[in-house]
């Protein structure tokens, strides 16, 4: 018997409450039991994306969204700018030439965020750019892109800004309307809690004016009959149902948490695990824009990371992530996004601890615990006794 | 929102296999179908108990499986012999009390283990004793009673030994006919990972003799009909049927697992146990015959153990188990029985740590992890890079 401990990027852990309510008999997606569970999801995903504008909901992977925003708001060799600092910002240049665009490319290296001034310089080069694609949290780096400074370059001009958030949303603010991003994506098995399989997107009004004009061909993810749909409190095409009343109760463990206090505890867990791994001589992957989702770190150069992340996950039950493509063994990802709280980064990092000494590294057992319990100790004002009653220090 | 830890000493964590397979929809207690169910689950609690006999299952508490033994077997005013060393073995003497019995009591320090000779003089000193009370492990006070010493002196004599292994049989091996007991009791929600509800009682041939003769009046917990029921594959009342189908999911992980793996495992989580709690500089309630079901640690005797696990519970989310009637306040009990693993060691550990600091405490932060890491490395052998593949001291 082996308790399995899922600390990936993605998918992450399912809450129990969530569990138990998908697991509720099924109901017809025609229903007006489902019309009402969907109307409150919907209010629920506007106040995430902080937008007035429709949260579309697709029965889709995140990418099936980023391929929507794309297909929805372009047209066959229109130019577009793509920050491609990694795995996911190299989806978004792959789907903008499988829709025939003509991609500017920003190569970022991996581990660092986009300047800010490249991309405007860019864009003053390049007046041709429609849109600028960007992710909020580049997942294979853990890296957090300056989306609220792109936005500022943008929002004024007729060119729209494509935020792939689908490992920030819910674990940073990202206020679409507040910031002026014109389309902003994100999935269900991140911050969200779900298992994968829905996927989310809403448009900007410029972008739904761009969305009339774009020629490139689309059917499932035809966005302005799923808004149709989605009007009338259902979707266009079967929707992934147990998933939508899963994210119903989702979406009330956020507000009960409220919002800012989810935030918070996600950069606290980050901070954690961040110390953690500066305690026990390991760099970070993004020491200068760390996503508050999951946090990279270089492994020493004789531990080939392929076989320790098989090891821990084999003998140990822990799953974080590995690196992909170039960081491929070379960096683990602990992720602290979605249901994760202080003992899962204890349990991550006691874990690397064992599994780093098991590989025979020179790290010292309990020193990245010891860093990371110091910083949660801060989370925890309110931990201590209550004064005068015969605890610490009043010499009972 | 927090995610909970469960590690007190029952009940225990219940695997989300058990929580499933009790989640499955009711069958009626007289079908074939339950029946066939039943006989599964007697099998495999005859491998659990290592027993010939029926382990017969009642819908009670542990509680209800000692008051079955004690009126099953005894008449008002017989004598009997009570190992008194913590709140269980107390609860014994209620028991025989309230059953009319004269109870020679040994009253043994809480922390420590009955000496096998001051029960061999007590049965001596009283040739009129019948039959012999103790806990396998006794709950409130970590301890493990020498219950195989004690059932040679009851064996080959017409003295029954009546064992509570409530937080004992499923995380040490009891082997029942092995060892010459005469009752031995368990309960469900303990090393069994089942929630509370069902207890369980098997009785040696020498027990069934007597059931006979025993005069006190009994009703729902007479082991008469219920064998004669059970010997059906059904019970005398109305089962609980859902924990019984959550049984036999237990039963097949415990057989998956292995009992002597099982044992080992609890073995090993209690050292890890230990080991931290010694390197913090606190002592142990019974370092001399630890359980391996929970250790009892004493506090720093400046803290309040109430205000400490209040504040655990209601800031961390942690559940760890605090001391028992004069222990109260003064200890705590880290759960270590059923479900649990080692990273349930890491959070137990890394939490009471940080609360301690937290409440003032000089102690010193991950020490008592890594103590417990350095044990738990000693499990995982095989945790290590695949020779010549490119991992530590290959120089890639």
């Amino acid at each position: 018997m082996q308790k399995r401990y899922l600390l990936t990027p993605g998918p992450t852990q399912v809450p129990p409450e969530v569990l138990l309510r998908m697991s509720q008999p099924m109901v017809h997606h025609r229903s007006p039991e489902f019309s009402r569970l969907f109307a409150e999801v919907q209010a629920g995903l506007q106040r995430l994306f902080q937008t007035d504008q429709d949260v579309l909901i697709l029965a889709a992977s995140g990418t099936g969204a980023m391929e929507a925003a794309v297909f929805n708001t372009c047209s066959a060799g229109e130019s577009v700018l793509v920050v491609n600092g990694g795995k996911f910002g190299q989806r978004w240049l792959e789907i903008c030439r499988a829709a025939g665009l003509a991609a500017v490319e920003i190569r970022v290296e991996w581990g660092q965020a986009v300047a800010v001034e490249t991309v405007a310089r860019a864009l003053e080069q390049h007046p041709e750019v429609r849109a600028v694609l960007v992710q909020a949290s580049e997942t294979s780096t853990t890296v957090l892109h300056p989306v609220q400074a792109l936005a500022r370059l943008t929002r004024h001009t007729d060119r729209l800004l494509i935020v792939d958030a689908i490992t920030a949303l819910g674990a940073t603010a990202i206020p679409m309307d507040g910031w002026g991003i014109d389309i902003l994506v994100t999935g269900s098995q991140k911050a969200l809690m779900l298992p994968p399989g829905l996927a989310f997107v809403a448009l900007s009004p410029k972008a739904w004016q761009r969305a009339t004009a774009a020629s490139l061909p689309r059917f499932y993810f035809d966005l302005r009959r799923e808004r149709q749909a989605q009007h009338k409190h259902t979707t266009a095409y079967t929707p992934a149902v147990s998933l939508i009343a899963g994210l119903h109760e989702v979406l009330r463990l956020l507000q009960d948490e409220g919002l800012p206090q989810v935030y918070a505890r996600h950069a606290h867990l980050a901070r954690a695990t961040r110390a953690a791994a500066q305690a026990l001589g390991l760099r970070l992957l993004a020491p200068e824009h760390p996503s508050p989702a999951a946090t990279g770190v270089w492994l020493p150069p004789e531990v080939d990371g392929g076989q320790l992340l098989n090891a821990m996950r084999t003998h140990m039950g822990v799953d974080i992530a590995g690196g992909q493509d170039q960081l491929s063994g070379k960096i683990v990802r602990i992720s602290h996004i979605g249901y994760a709280g202080p003992f899962d980064v204890m349990t991550a990092i006691s874990a690397l601890e064992m599994a780093l000494v098991a590989f025979g590294c020179d790290i010292e057992l309990g020193r990245g615990v010891r860093a990371a319990q110091e910083v949660l100790l801060t989370g925890w004002p309110e931990l201590k006794p209550v004064s005068g009653t015969g605890s610490a220090g009043t010499g009972r």
